[in-house]
This record gives C-alpha cells, structure tokens and sequence, in this order.
C-alpha cells in the first residue's frame, strides 16, 4: 500500500485527487496546497483526507510514500528535487521541468536514491493512444511518414510558460509512444500577441534522419476547439479526432505508391483509396491508468509507460521549440 | 465583345471553357490542346469553337483580343510571353510564373503592350472571401492578427511544383485581399515522401511587421480533405471551412484583452465569448465573376480583382517558402 | 433551510444528491436506498448524510421536509402519495406517474394539503429550452407551426415502462413550455422487437385545433446518438442539437410565404434564406436549476417553472401514445 | 442502338438528358418540352439533337424507340399511355403514376405490347443503395426489423401532389429492394401550412406482418438538410447519411439480445458495442447506371432493377399513406 501526497490542488489537481482516491493498492493521505478555499473544498469532498499548507512537514512524514505534483511548470523543479531529497517516489505533471538541465538533474537524483521518477503524459493511457500503438505495432499502418497536431482553443493564457510548453507535450509523447525514432531537429514559430514573449500561437516541425516529418499547430486564440492528429503510414493512415465522443480513431485503408525510379521521375503515382475502419476503443479513463502505472512502478519495479525518458525527450524538444521561435524558426539540433 | 482563346482544356480549362461560354461580351473562339482527345471532347461540347494544336497560328490569328492559359505552371511564362507579344490580353492560371524574374518580366512587358495581364486568383471571387472582407472592411473583425489555413486532402502530385506551390497561392491571395500588410519573411519547413524532391507536405509560416502571424499546412498525402481557414482578429474571430456546403463563414464573437501593462506580465485576460453569426453568401459561382473581370478589365480598362500584383505577391512568397524549405526552415526575407 | 430526503440512489439519484448537496437552503438529509451497494457508495461520498432501507421511518421523521423521488415509473405513485400523506413536499421523476388517474389523485392530494407537488422536467432548466423560450416569447419565431424531435440512441430497455414513456416526457415538456396551445389528440405507432409488449421502437403525432404539428422519433435501437429537436415558426426556424458542445441552438433566419390565395392554389411560394445566428447560452447544470426552483417553491410558495400541470399533461400524451400504438395508430382524443 | 425521346426538360430533365446522351447504345434523338426557353438551352448545349414542343409528332417518329417522361406527376399516366400506345418503351419519373388504378393500367398496356415500363428510382443504382443490398444479401446484417428515414429541407412546394409522394418514393423503392417482405398497412400524419390541402411535412410508418417497421420523415420545411437512413438488423445496424460526400455507409457491428424467454420478462438485455465500418462505395453516377439499365431491358429484355413491379408497388404505399393522413393516421391495409 503506497501512501501519496498531491502538492497543487487546482483544475488538474483534483482530477489527480479523484483518481488516486480510488487507485487500488493506493491511500490519498495528505493534499497541499496554500490557498485555503482549495484546501477546504478538498476537506468537503474527502473528509478523512489531512489538508495542509506545510510542505516541508508533508514531505518530512515518514508515512508518506510518494508525491504527485500539480503545480505550475516552474515549480516543477524545486517541488521533485525536495520530494526526491526526502526519498519520495514522484509523478509530476507535464512538461516534467521548465528546462533540460532540471530534467536530467532530476533523473540523476531519482536513480541515486532508486526512486521512481515519471511525468504526467496521461494521453499514454487513452484508448485511442493504445490502440494506436497497437495498430502500428502490428504493422498494420507501416512506416510512418508523418505526424501532423492540430491542437488549437480559446485557451487560458499561462503566466510562465507559452502555448508549445502547454499543448505540444502531449503531441511528444504520443509521437515517441508511437514510433522509436527521435528527431534530429526542431524549427518553429510564433507570436505572442499580448508582446509580453509568451507565444499564444505557435508551430512546430520536427525534423528527422528517415524521411518523416511531424508538426504540431498550437493555439490558445482559436474560437473553435480542435484536437486531431494524423498519423499517415506507407500502409494505411490514421485520423485520431478526440473532440469526437465514440469515434475517436479512423483508420484509412489509403495510400499511394511509386511503382518504379523512373515512375518516381514522371510522378506516375498508383493511388489507393479503400475501405475505412472505426475500431472500439478501450474507454477506462485515461488518469486512473496512469495513476495505477505509478503505483505499480513504486511496489514492482516495473518500468512506467510514461517514464523519465519519456519526460527529458519532451523537455529537449520543448526547449529546442523556444529557442527556434526567439530565432524566428532557425533550425536547432537536438543532441 | 471580346474574343478568347483558351490554352489547355485539362480539368481547370473545362470549367473554364463553360464559364467563358457563358460570360457576356465574351466568345469562346477558340481551344487549343496538344491532347487529341481533350480536342475532340471540347468539340462534342462547343460544335461551333474552333479547336486546335497550333498554338503559333492562334496567337497570329487577329481576331482573338485574349487568351486564358490553364497548363502546368512550367510552362505559363513561355505561354503568357508569347500572347503578350502577340498584342492579346492574358489571364492565367495560379501561381501566375515559376518565379519572381519571370512574373516581373511578363508584368512589364503586359505594362509596355498596355494588355491586362491577371492570375487566375478564383478564391477571390467566392461569396465567402467577398464577405470576409467587408466585414473586415466595415470593422466588424478589428485588427487582423492571425491567419491559419489547413489545406489538405489526398491530392494529386504534381510533376513540376510542390504542394505549397499548388495550394498555398489560395491562401496567399486571400490573406492578401484581407490586409494591406506584407510578410518581411517566411519560414517553411516540408518533405518529399517519394525522395525526388518535391514536397508533397509542407508548413509555411509569414512574419509580418506587426503583430501578426499567418500559416498554411498543405498536404496531398491527408486521408481526409480539410479546407479550413481561422481568422484572428482584436474584435471578432472568423472561421471559414469551403468543406460546409451552406454554412462556410462563421463570425465568432469572441475576444480577450489585457487591461494594463501591469495586467498583462500577470496575464489577466477577460475573455469573452458570445453568439456566433452565420452570414448567408453570394452563390453566383466564383469562376463566372472572374471571367466578367477579365472581360470588364479589357473593355473598360478597369483593375480587375486578381491582378498583377496579386499575381507578383503571390510568387514571391511561394519563392521564398520553397528556398526556406530546403534549407530546413530558414527564415528568408521578402524584399 | 428544507431539509430534504432521496429516494433511489441510481444514475439519476447520484445526479440529485450531489445538486441537492450544492443547494442553498436545502439540506441533503437522508438517502434511502433498498441496495447495500448503493448505500454504501453514497456514504463514501457524502458521509455526513444518513443513509437507509427503511421507507417508513424516513417519511415519520419530522425533521424532513421534502421527498425527491428518483425511482422506477410504477413505483412513483405509490412512493409519492405516501410522502404527501406523511406531510412532506414531492419532487418526482419524469414522467410523475403511470397513469392519469394516479397523477390526478396525487394533485388532488397536494393541493389539500397544501404541498408542493412537481416532475422533474429537468430540460426546462437547461440553457438551450431558456433561450428558445426567450425567443418565442420576444416573437422572434412567429407563430410555430410543427415540432419535430428525434431522440434515439442505444439505450436501456426498461422493464416498466415503453421508450415513448422514457424520452418523449422531454419533447412534450419541451413543446407545452415552448408553446400555449395543447394537443386535441395524438396518433402513434411503434414496435417490441422483443415481442415482451414493450416498444423499443415508437413514433408519436399530436394534433392541434390550429395549423400546427408535432412529432416525437423515440428508440433504444440505434448505433447513432441523436438528440435533435426542430421548431418552425413562421418568422424563423431553430435547431436545437444537443449532442453539440457549445452551439446548441442555431436559428435561421430562413422562411416562405403565399402572397395571395390565388397564389396558395399556384404554390407562389416567395422562399427567404437569410442568416444564421447561434445564440450563446446559459451553462449553468439544469438539474442545479430545477433543485433550487424546488426549494424557492416551498419556501416562498412560487409556482415552480416544472410544476403539476406540466407533469399531468406529459402523463395525458403518453397515455394516449401508448393506446394509439396498440391499436396501430388509431387517433386517440385528448380531452 | 436505341433512339430516345426526352418529354420534359426542367431539372431533372436535363440530368437525364445528360446521361443519355453519354449511354452506350443509346442515341438521344429529340427532346420535346413546352417552354421555349427551355428548347433553346436545350439546343445551345445538344445542338445536333432535335428539340420539339409537340407530342404527337414525337411519337409519331418511327426512327424513336423509346420514351423517357420527367414531367409533373399528374401528367404521367397520360403521357407513359400514349407513348405505350404508339409502340414506345417507357421510363418514367418516380412516382410512375397518381393512382394505383393508372399504374396498372400502364402495366397491362405495357405487357400486352411487349414494351418495357419502368419508373425511375434512381437511388438504387447509387453505390450506397448497392452496398447495403450486399451487405443484407451476405447475411452480414441480419434479419432486418427497422427502417427509419429521414429526408427533410427546405423544398420546393409542389403543386400537384404533397411531401411524401415527391420524397417517399426513395424510401419505398430501397426498403423494397433491401428487404423481400411488403407491408400489410400504412400509418401516416401531416400538415398543410398553406392550407391548401398539399402536405408539406409528413410522417409514414409501415407495418409488416413480422416484427419489422419502417418510417419516413417527410419536409419540405426544414431549414437543415437531413438524408438519413437507419436500418436495423439483429447482427449489426446500418447508418446511411446520404450528405456525406465520402462516408455515406456506416456499418455498426452493434447489437443486443434477450438470452432466454424468462429473461426477456426481465428484460436482461446483452448490449454488443464494437467496431465500425465504413465501406468504399461505387461511385460511377446513379443516373449513368438506370439508363444503361433501361437501354439493356430493350435491347435483352433483361428486367431493369427499378421495374414496375417497384413502381407499383411505391404507388400502393403512396396512396395508402395519403388516405391515412386525411383520416388523422388511420391504419389503412395494402392488399
């Protein structure tokens, strides 16, 4: 049985609450937070649960196993590298830390003290994502060629962080879920139209070795909510609508091939247009999942799906994304 | 009444061929196609149009005042320089050259022979793109500060030019018929999945003085066709999607400030959202209005809508996002 | 302050004891409950709040007020007559009883009592019902001459009651708020593929005096989800989908009219499609709405806006549906 | 090679014209209609077709072999008989006649002749129609026990004949070809808003001897678009929306069952939610399809798929319907 504080008991925060309150295996002990009306709607909704406004004495209990955290990215850092000082197990929201130097100091910290460490990629636990993977694990859609987000609202304008460290890790992680390569560079672009240097529109593109591309619009300016993805394989391509309540993921029996070089030359191009195929999908919540994933990881051992790597690959690509845009989209490497 | 000669009875060239047909104080006088096919089946329709595959003798033949050239982009410079300097007047199809040089060079030799000379920008004469502009005229919409368009479909490729020259011209002389202002660069980012160099996806971002931003997403290689434009602006926000079939233009009434300079580094937005406008549009079909264009600008010597300048934007920016393309995203300035 | 007591803790049940927690001058004071599960489930949520299987001794309990019924179709009369007897108020689910008979004995009841007695017609509290409402009140609509419902979906057969009984109580209460005049008769037809005498399948026609209509599609039988109700006036058309997020209602501006009689034998019919206009609305929960309506209407004596007359008229044209559709259609008379 | 006569040149008129002029073995040879004005466009896009506003002659015409009437309903009957009469094969616009009594007649005539009848019910050459008909034929489906249509907009108002016989008849004739069993009686109810005794909105239920229904909504007043159509089997459930451009079939692999006849009192029903499937459809022109189909009935005297025994048989449910809507939904049997 892990016993788990949740620092931040915002939007998010309760969500996570909800979650680990009925996580097997898992006791929602302490929630912090320092402002008061949150603590004392926490009180109302979980009465036997000890609120507090003490980080320090949360984190000095001994009782406690393992901390969640829900706080604003900056935060982020400061809160893990405490929780991990004091041997806590940590789950933290994502972006995992506000920069790379954080993240994989943070990383080092937590394999010292052999304690499990993962970000909040929640999406990893869908069933949309997981039948994603499952479909390209089975070679049903065959090599991927692009990735293309469109994730774009009227959306809360963040104080420390723009529009790509808000939206785009959610489109990371999905992409690094679904296939094993890894980008070589980043160039994006954006504007903040508040010109105080956060970036309410932005875009990404991802560059890589093989001949795949990956892109994500991000907006917190668009009157109308989009979230879709289209991840087109040699095979077959795939369109992941979530604002769609059954039929989130469509898999199209499409394609087109060339049948020869010199065909390539005449752009002689077979096209094939088929059948389309809505499968069900898997519709556990996606945070019990990923609540159950960092409880199994603290009691076995076992590797989390969404897991350090996982949190500094989103981080670098992040990161690369910002430099690029001050840059006005001048390419950066990733290493 | 003017006479005109329609080079290239492809797709294009057939809605053209009717429209021309149908267009007062014009003749459909003649077709010409190196395509025996295409000429036959042009007769079957116009019994009494002259067909042919003589280009040279067409253009000597005096009593044609015009010619409208719908082939591949390759070849319109040569086509447009010699009715240019065969005395007619020249309407062609979008993007107007293959480059910068050759766009100024038709425009000044059109401005020596006082011919009109006008791509054909259809978009422009859509009810929806009529509408979106006297709503931004009339100061419904505010100052404009973002334009997103996501142009994708499994699309034909293209032998000579890559999907930004193939459907951002739409874009380009849209957003241009919005706003007075000019991009200084562009960035483009895009991949050729059949390896012989030509985009067939590609992501191409306008910076512009102020604080706007434009990007258009292009792609032949999406199992679903979207044609969706967002347009942002201080008062109001526009969503525009050609897919609708009565309700392409939505008017949002939608917005947020920030009060104080103080506000906004605290980022206190009052947002606001309110009813949504669904204006009924023109329905006069946009091809018709374009060929009455190019007739009036030959009668009356009245500008037309898509004109030269138009046409010379156009390639400007396609220029530009192709160079910044193959150097992975450099920005690349626009003079 | 009313102190109030729940009866069945189900799908609905959950719905009103967290509203009825959330209400100002109400008090959640006991949840009764023939299913330990159940109980034991409410506890673990609200564990202030007495729980109970003993009817009895929680309508002999003096200090509550009110009785929230949210229990079976047949069960309603007998639970709701013994709240009145035992001096309490009674809100009861949709539709408040089985029969006439019993609803006109359960007002007569009220009324010498002097109790509050109303359905849970919980539609007329939403946003979208508000707002259609204010619209025909401000004559916006003209004179509404049909309405036209199709509410089906994959949903639970119910034991007692037939798919008319289950959702038509929404359109009907829907209609007579929206509209003075009532029904002289109803013609419906439907179907049990179960052959169990219970319609999983059924359509209802109401007639009016005046040149109106109206027509309610129910199913439990189909793979799609649609909630979508049309309501034509003469001045303008809404459409009310409710499976929409955010644009619920759309009203058109949209029309024809007969200039002359001699022009009605011509059918002359002058058609006018005008603009679109989607009306932002009230996001406040409805349940919220009908909970505080229910306490301001026995604190203050307020006729509530779902009140008895609207419960017995749904109960009058669902019995008469229901006599219609076992003699395949025949008109039944409303008196 | 079949010599054609065209009586009719208003909408559909021309889309026939069109067809026939492009159908192998098919020559169309004279088009007569009333308005002048219709001649010329006529002769303007078919110049070397002979137009004529009279009959007689027409029929009269030795070197014409067949009719094809697209004229008002009422004018049918009269039209079909003396082309029947004067040795011609007949295709009529749906519905073939305004009586049952008419079409019998026709039918008679047109076996005594020896000469083809056939009404025109277009959509079942529509890909979509095809594929649900293989579907049902492959036993994929099941046994079929509901239909439910929905053809509503806003329509033009016909002068001879009210909504369900302009929109009906596309339901009859594809429940008629999806399923083999005919209905024992018809149910229906509208309304005339112009008073003039046509029905403008309308709803048709059938009633068969087995556990199946069928329904139609009817509108020519709504101002949304809506082609619908569910059909229902006990394996899977088919949605067929008719406005999508790309996806007008989806295949639900969805369903439920009673598992035994003790549990079907207490309604324990085993819901199936699984996959969707939305099929690649045909989709060469309905309208090519019908007047190959006619052309082959002369030629082989092969029975066309749209036949007169479909015809009539759209015209007993027709007839039936409308006698129940002006006896307020009394059941009306078909014989």
């Amino acid at each position: 049985m892990s016993s788990i504080a949740l620092i931040g008991y915002g939007y998010w925060g309760k969500n996570l609450a909800r979650n680990f309150a009925n996580t097997e295996n898992a006791i929602l002990h302490t929630i912090v937070d320092f402002d008061p009306s949150r603590l004392s709607s926490a009180t109302k909704l979980f009465p036997s649960i000890i609120v507090s406004d003490n980080l320090d004495a949360t984190l000095a209990n001994k009782s406690i196993d393992a901390v969640v955290i829900a706080t604003p990215v900056f935060s982020h850092y400061k809160l893990a590298k405490a929780a991990l000082m004091a041997g806590k197990h940590v789950m933290v929201e994502k972006p995992m830390t506000a920069t790379v130097a954080e993240a994989e100091e943070l990383i080092a910290l937590a394999q010292l003290k052999k304690l499990v460490l993962m970000p909040d990629h929640t999406f990893l636990y869908t069933g949309a994502v997981q039948k994603m993977r499952q479909l390209i694990v089975a070679q049903e859609i065959g090599v991927i060629n692009y990735y293309d987000s469109t994730r774009i609202n009227l959306g809360l304008f963040q104080p420390d962080v723009n529009v790509v460290w808000d939206l785009a890790p959610h489109d990371i992680s999905i992409l690094y879920h679904l296939t094993e390569e890894r980008p070589v560079s980043v160039t994006a672009t954006g504007i903040s139209h508040l010109n105080n240097g956060i970036e309410n529109v932005a875009f990404v593109t991802l560059h890589f070795q093989s001949n795949m591309i990956a892109h994500f619009s991000c907006s917190w300016s668009s009157p109308v909510k989009i979230r879709q993805i289209l991840v087109g394989g040699d095979k077959k391509m795939i369109v992941y609508d979530d604002n769609q309540v059954t039929e989130k993921i469509k898999v199209y029996d499409t394609g087109y091939t060339a049948k020869s070089d010199e065909e390539k030359q005449r752009i002689l191009i077979d096209y094939r247009v088929g059948d389309i195929y809505v499968p069900k999908l898997e519709t556990k919540e996606a945070l019990a999942g990923i609540a159950s994933d960092f409880i199994q990881a603290i009691t076995t051992g076992k590797e989390p799906v969404s897991n350090w790597k996982s949190g500094l690959d989103v981080v670098k690509v992040l990161e690369a994304a910002q430099k690029s845009i001050k840059l006005n989209g001048k390419e950066i490497r990733i290493e």
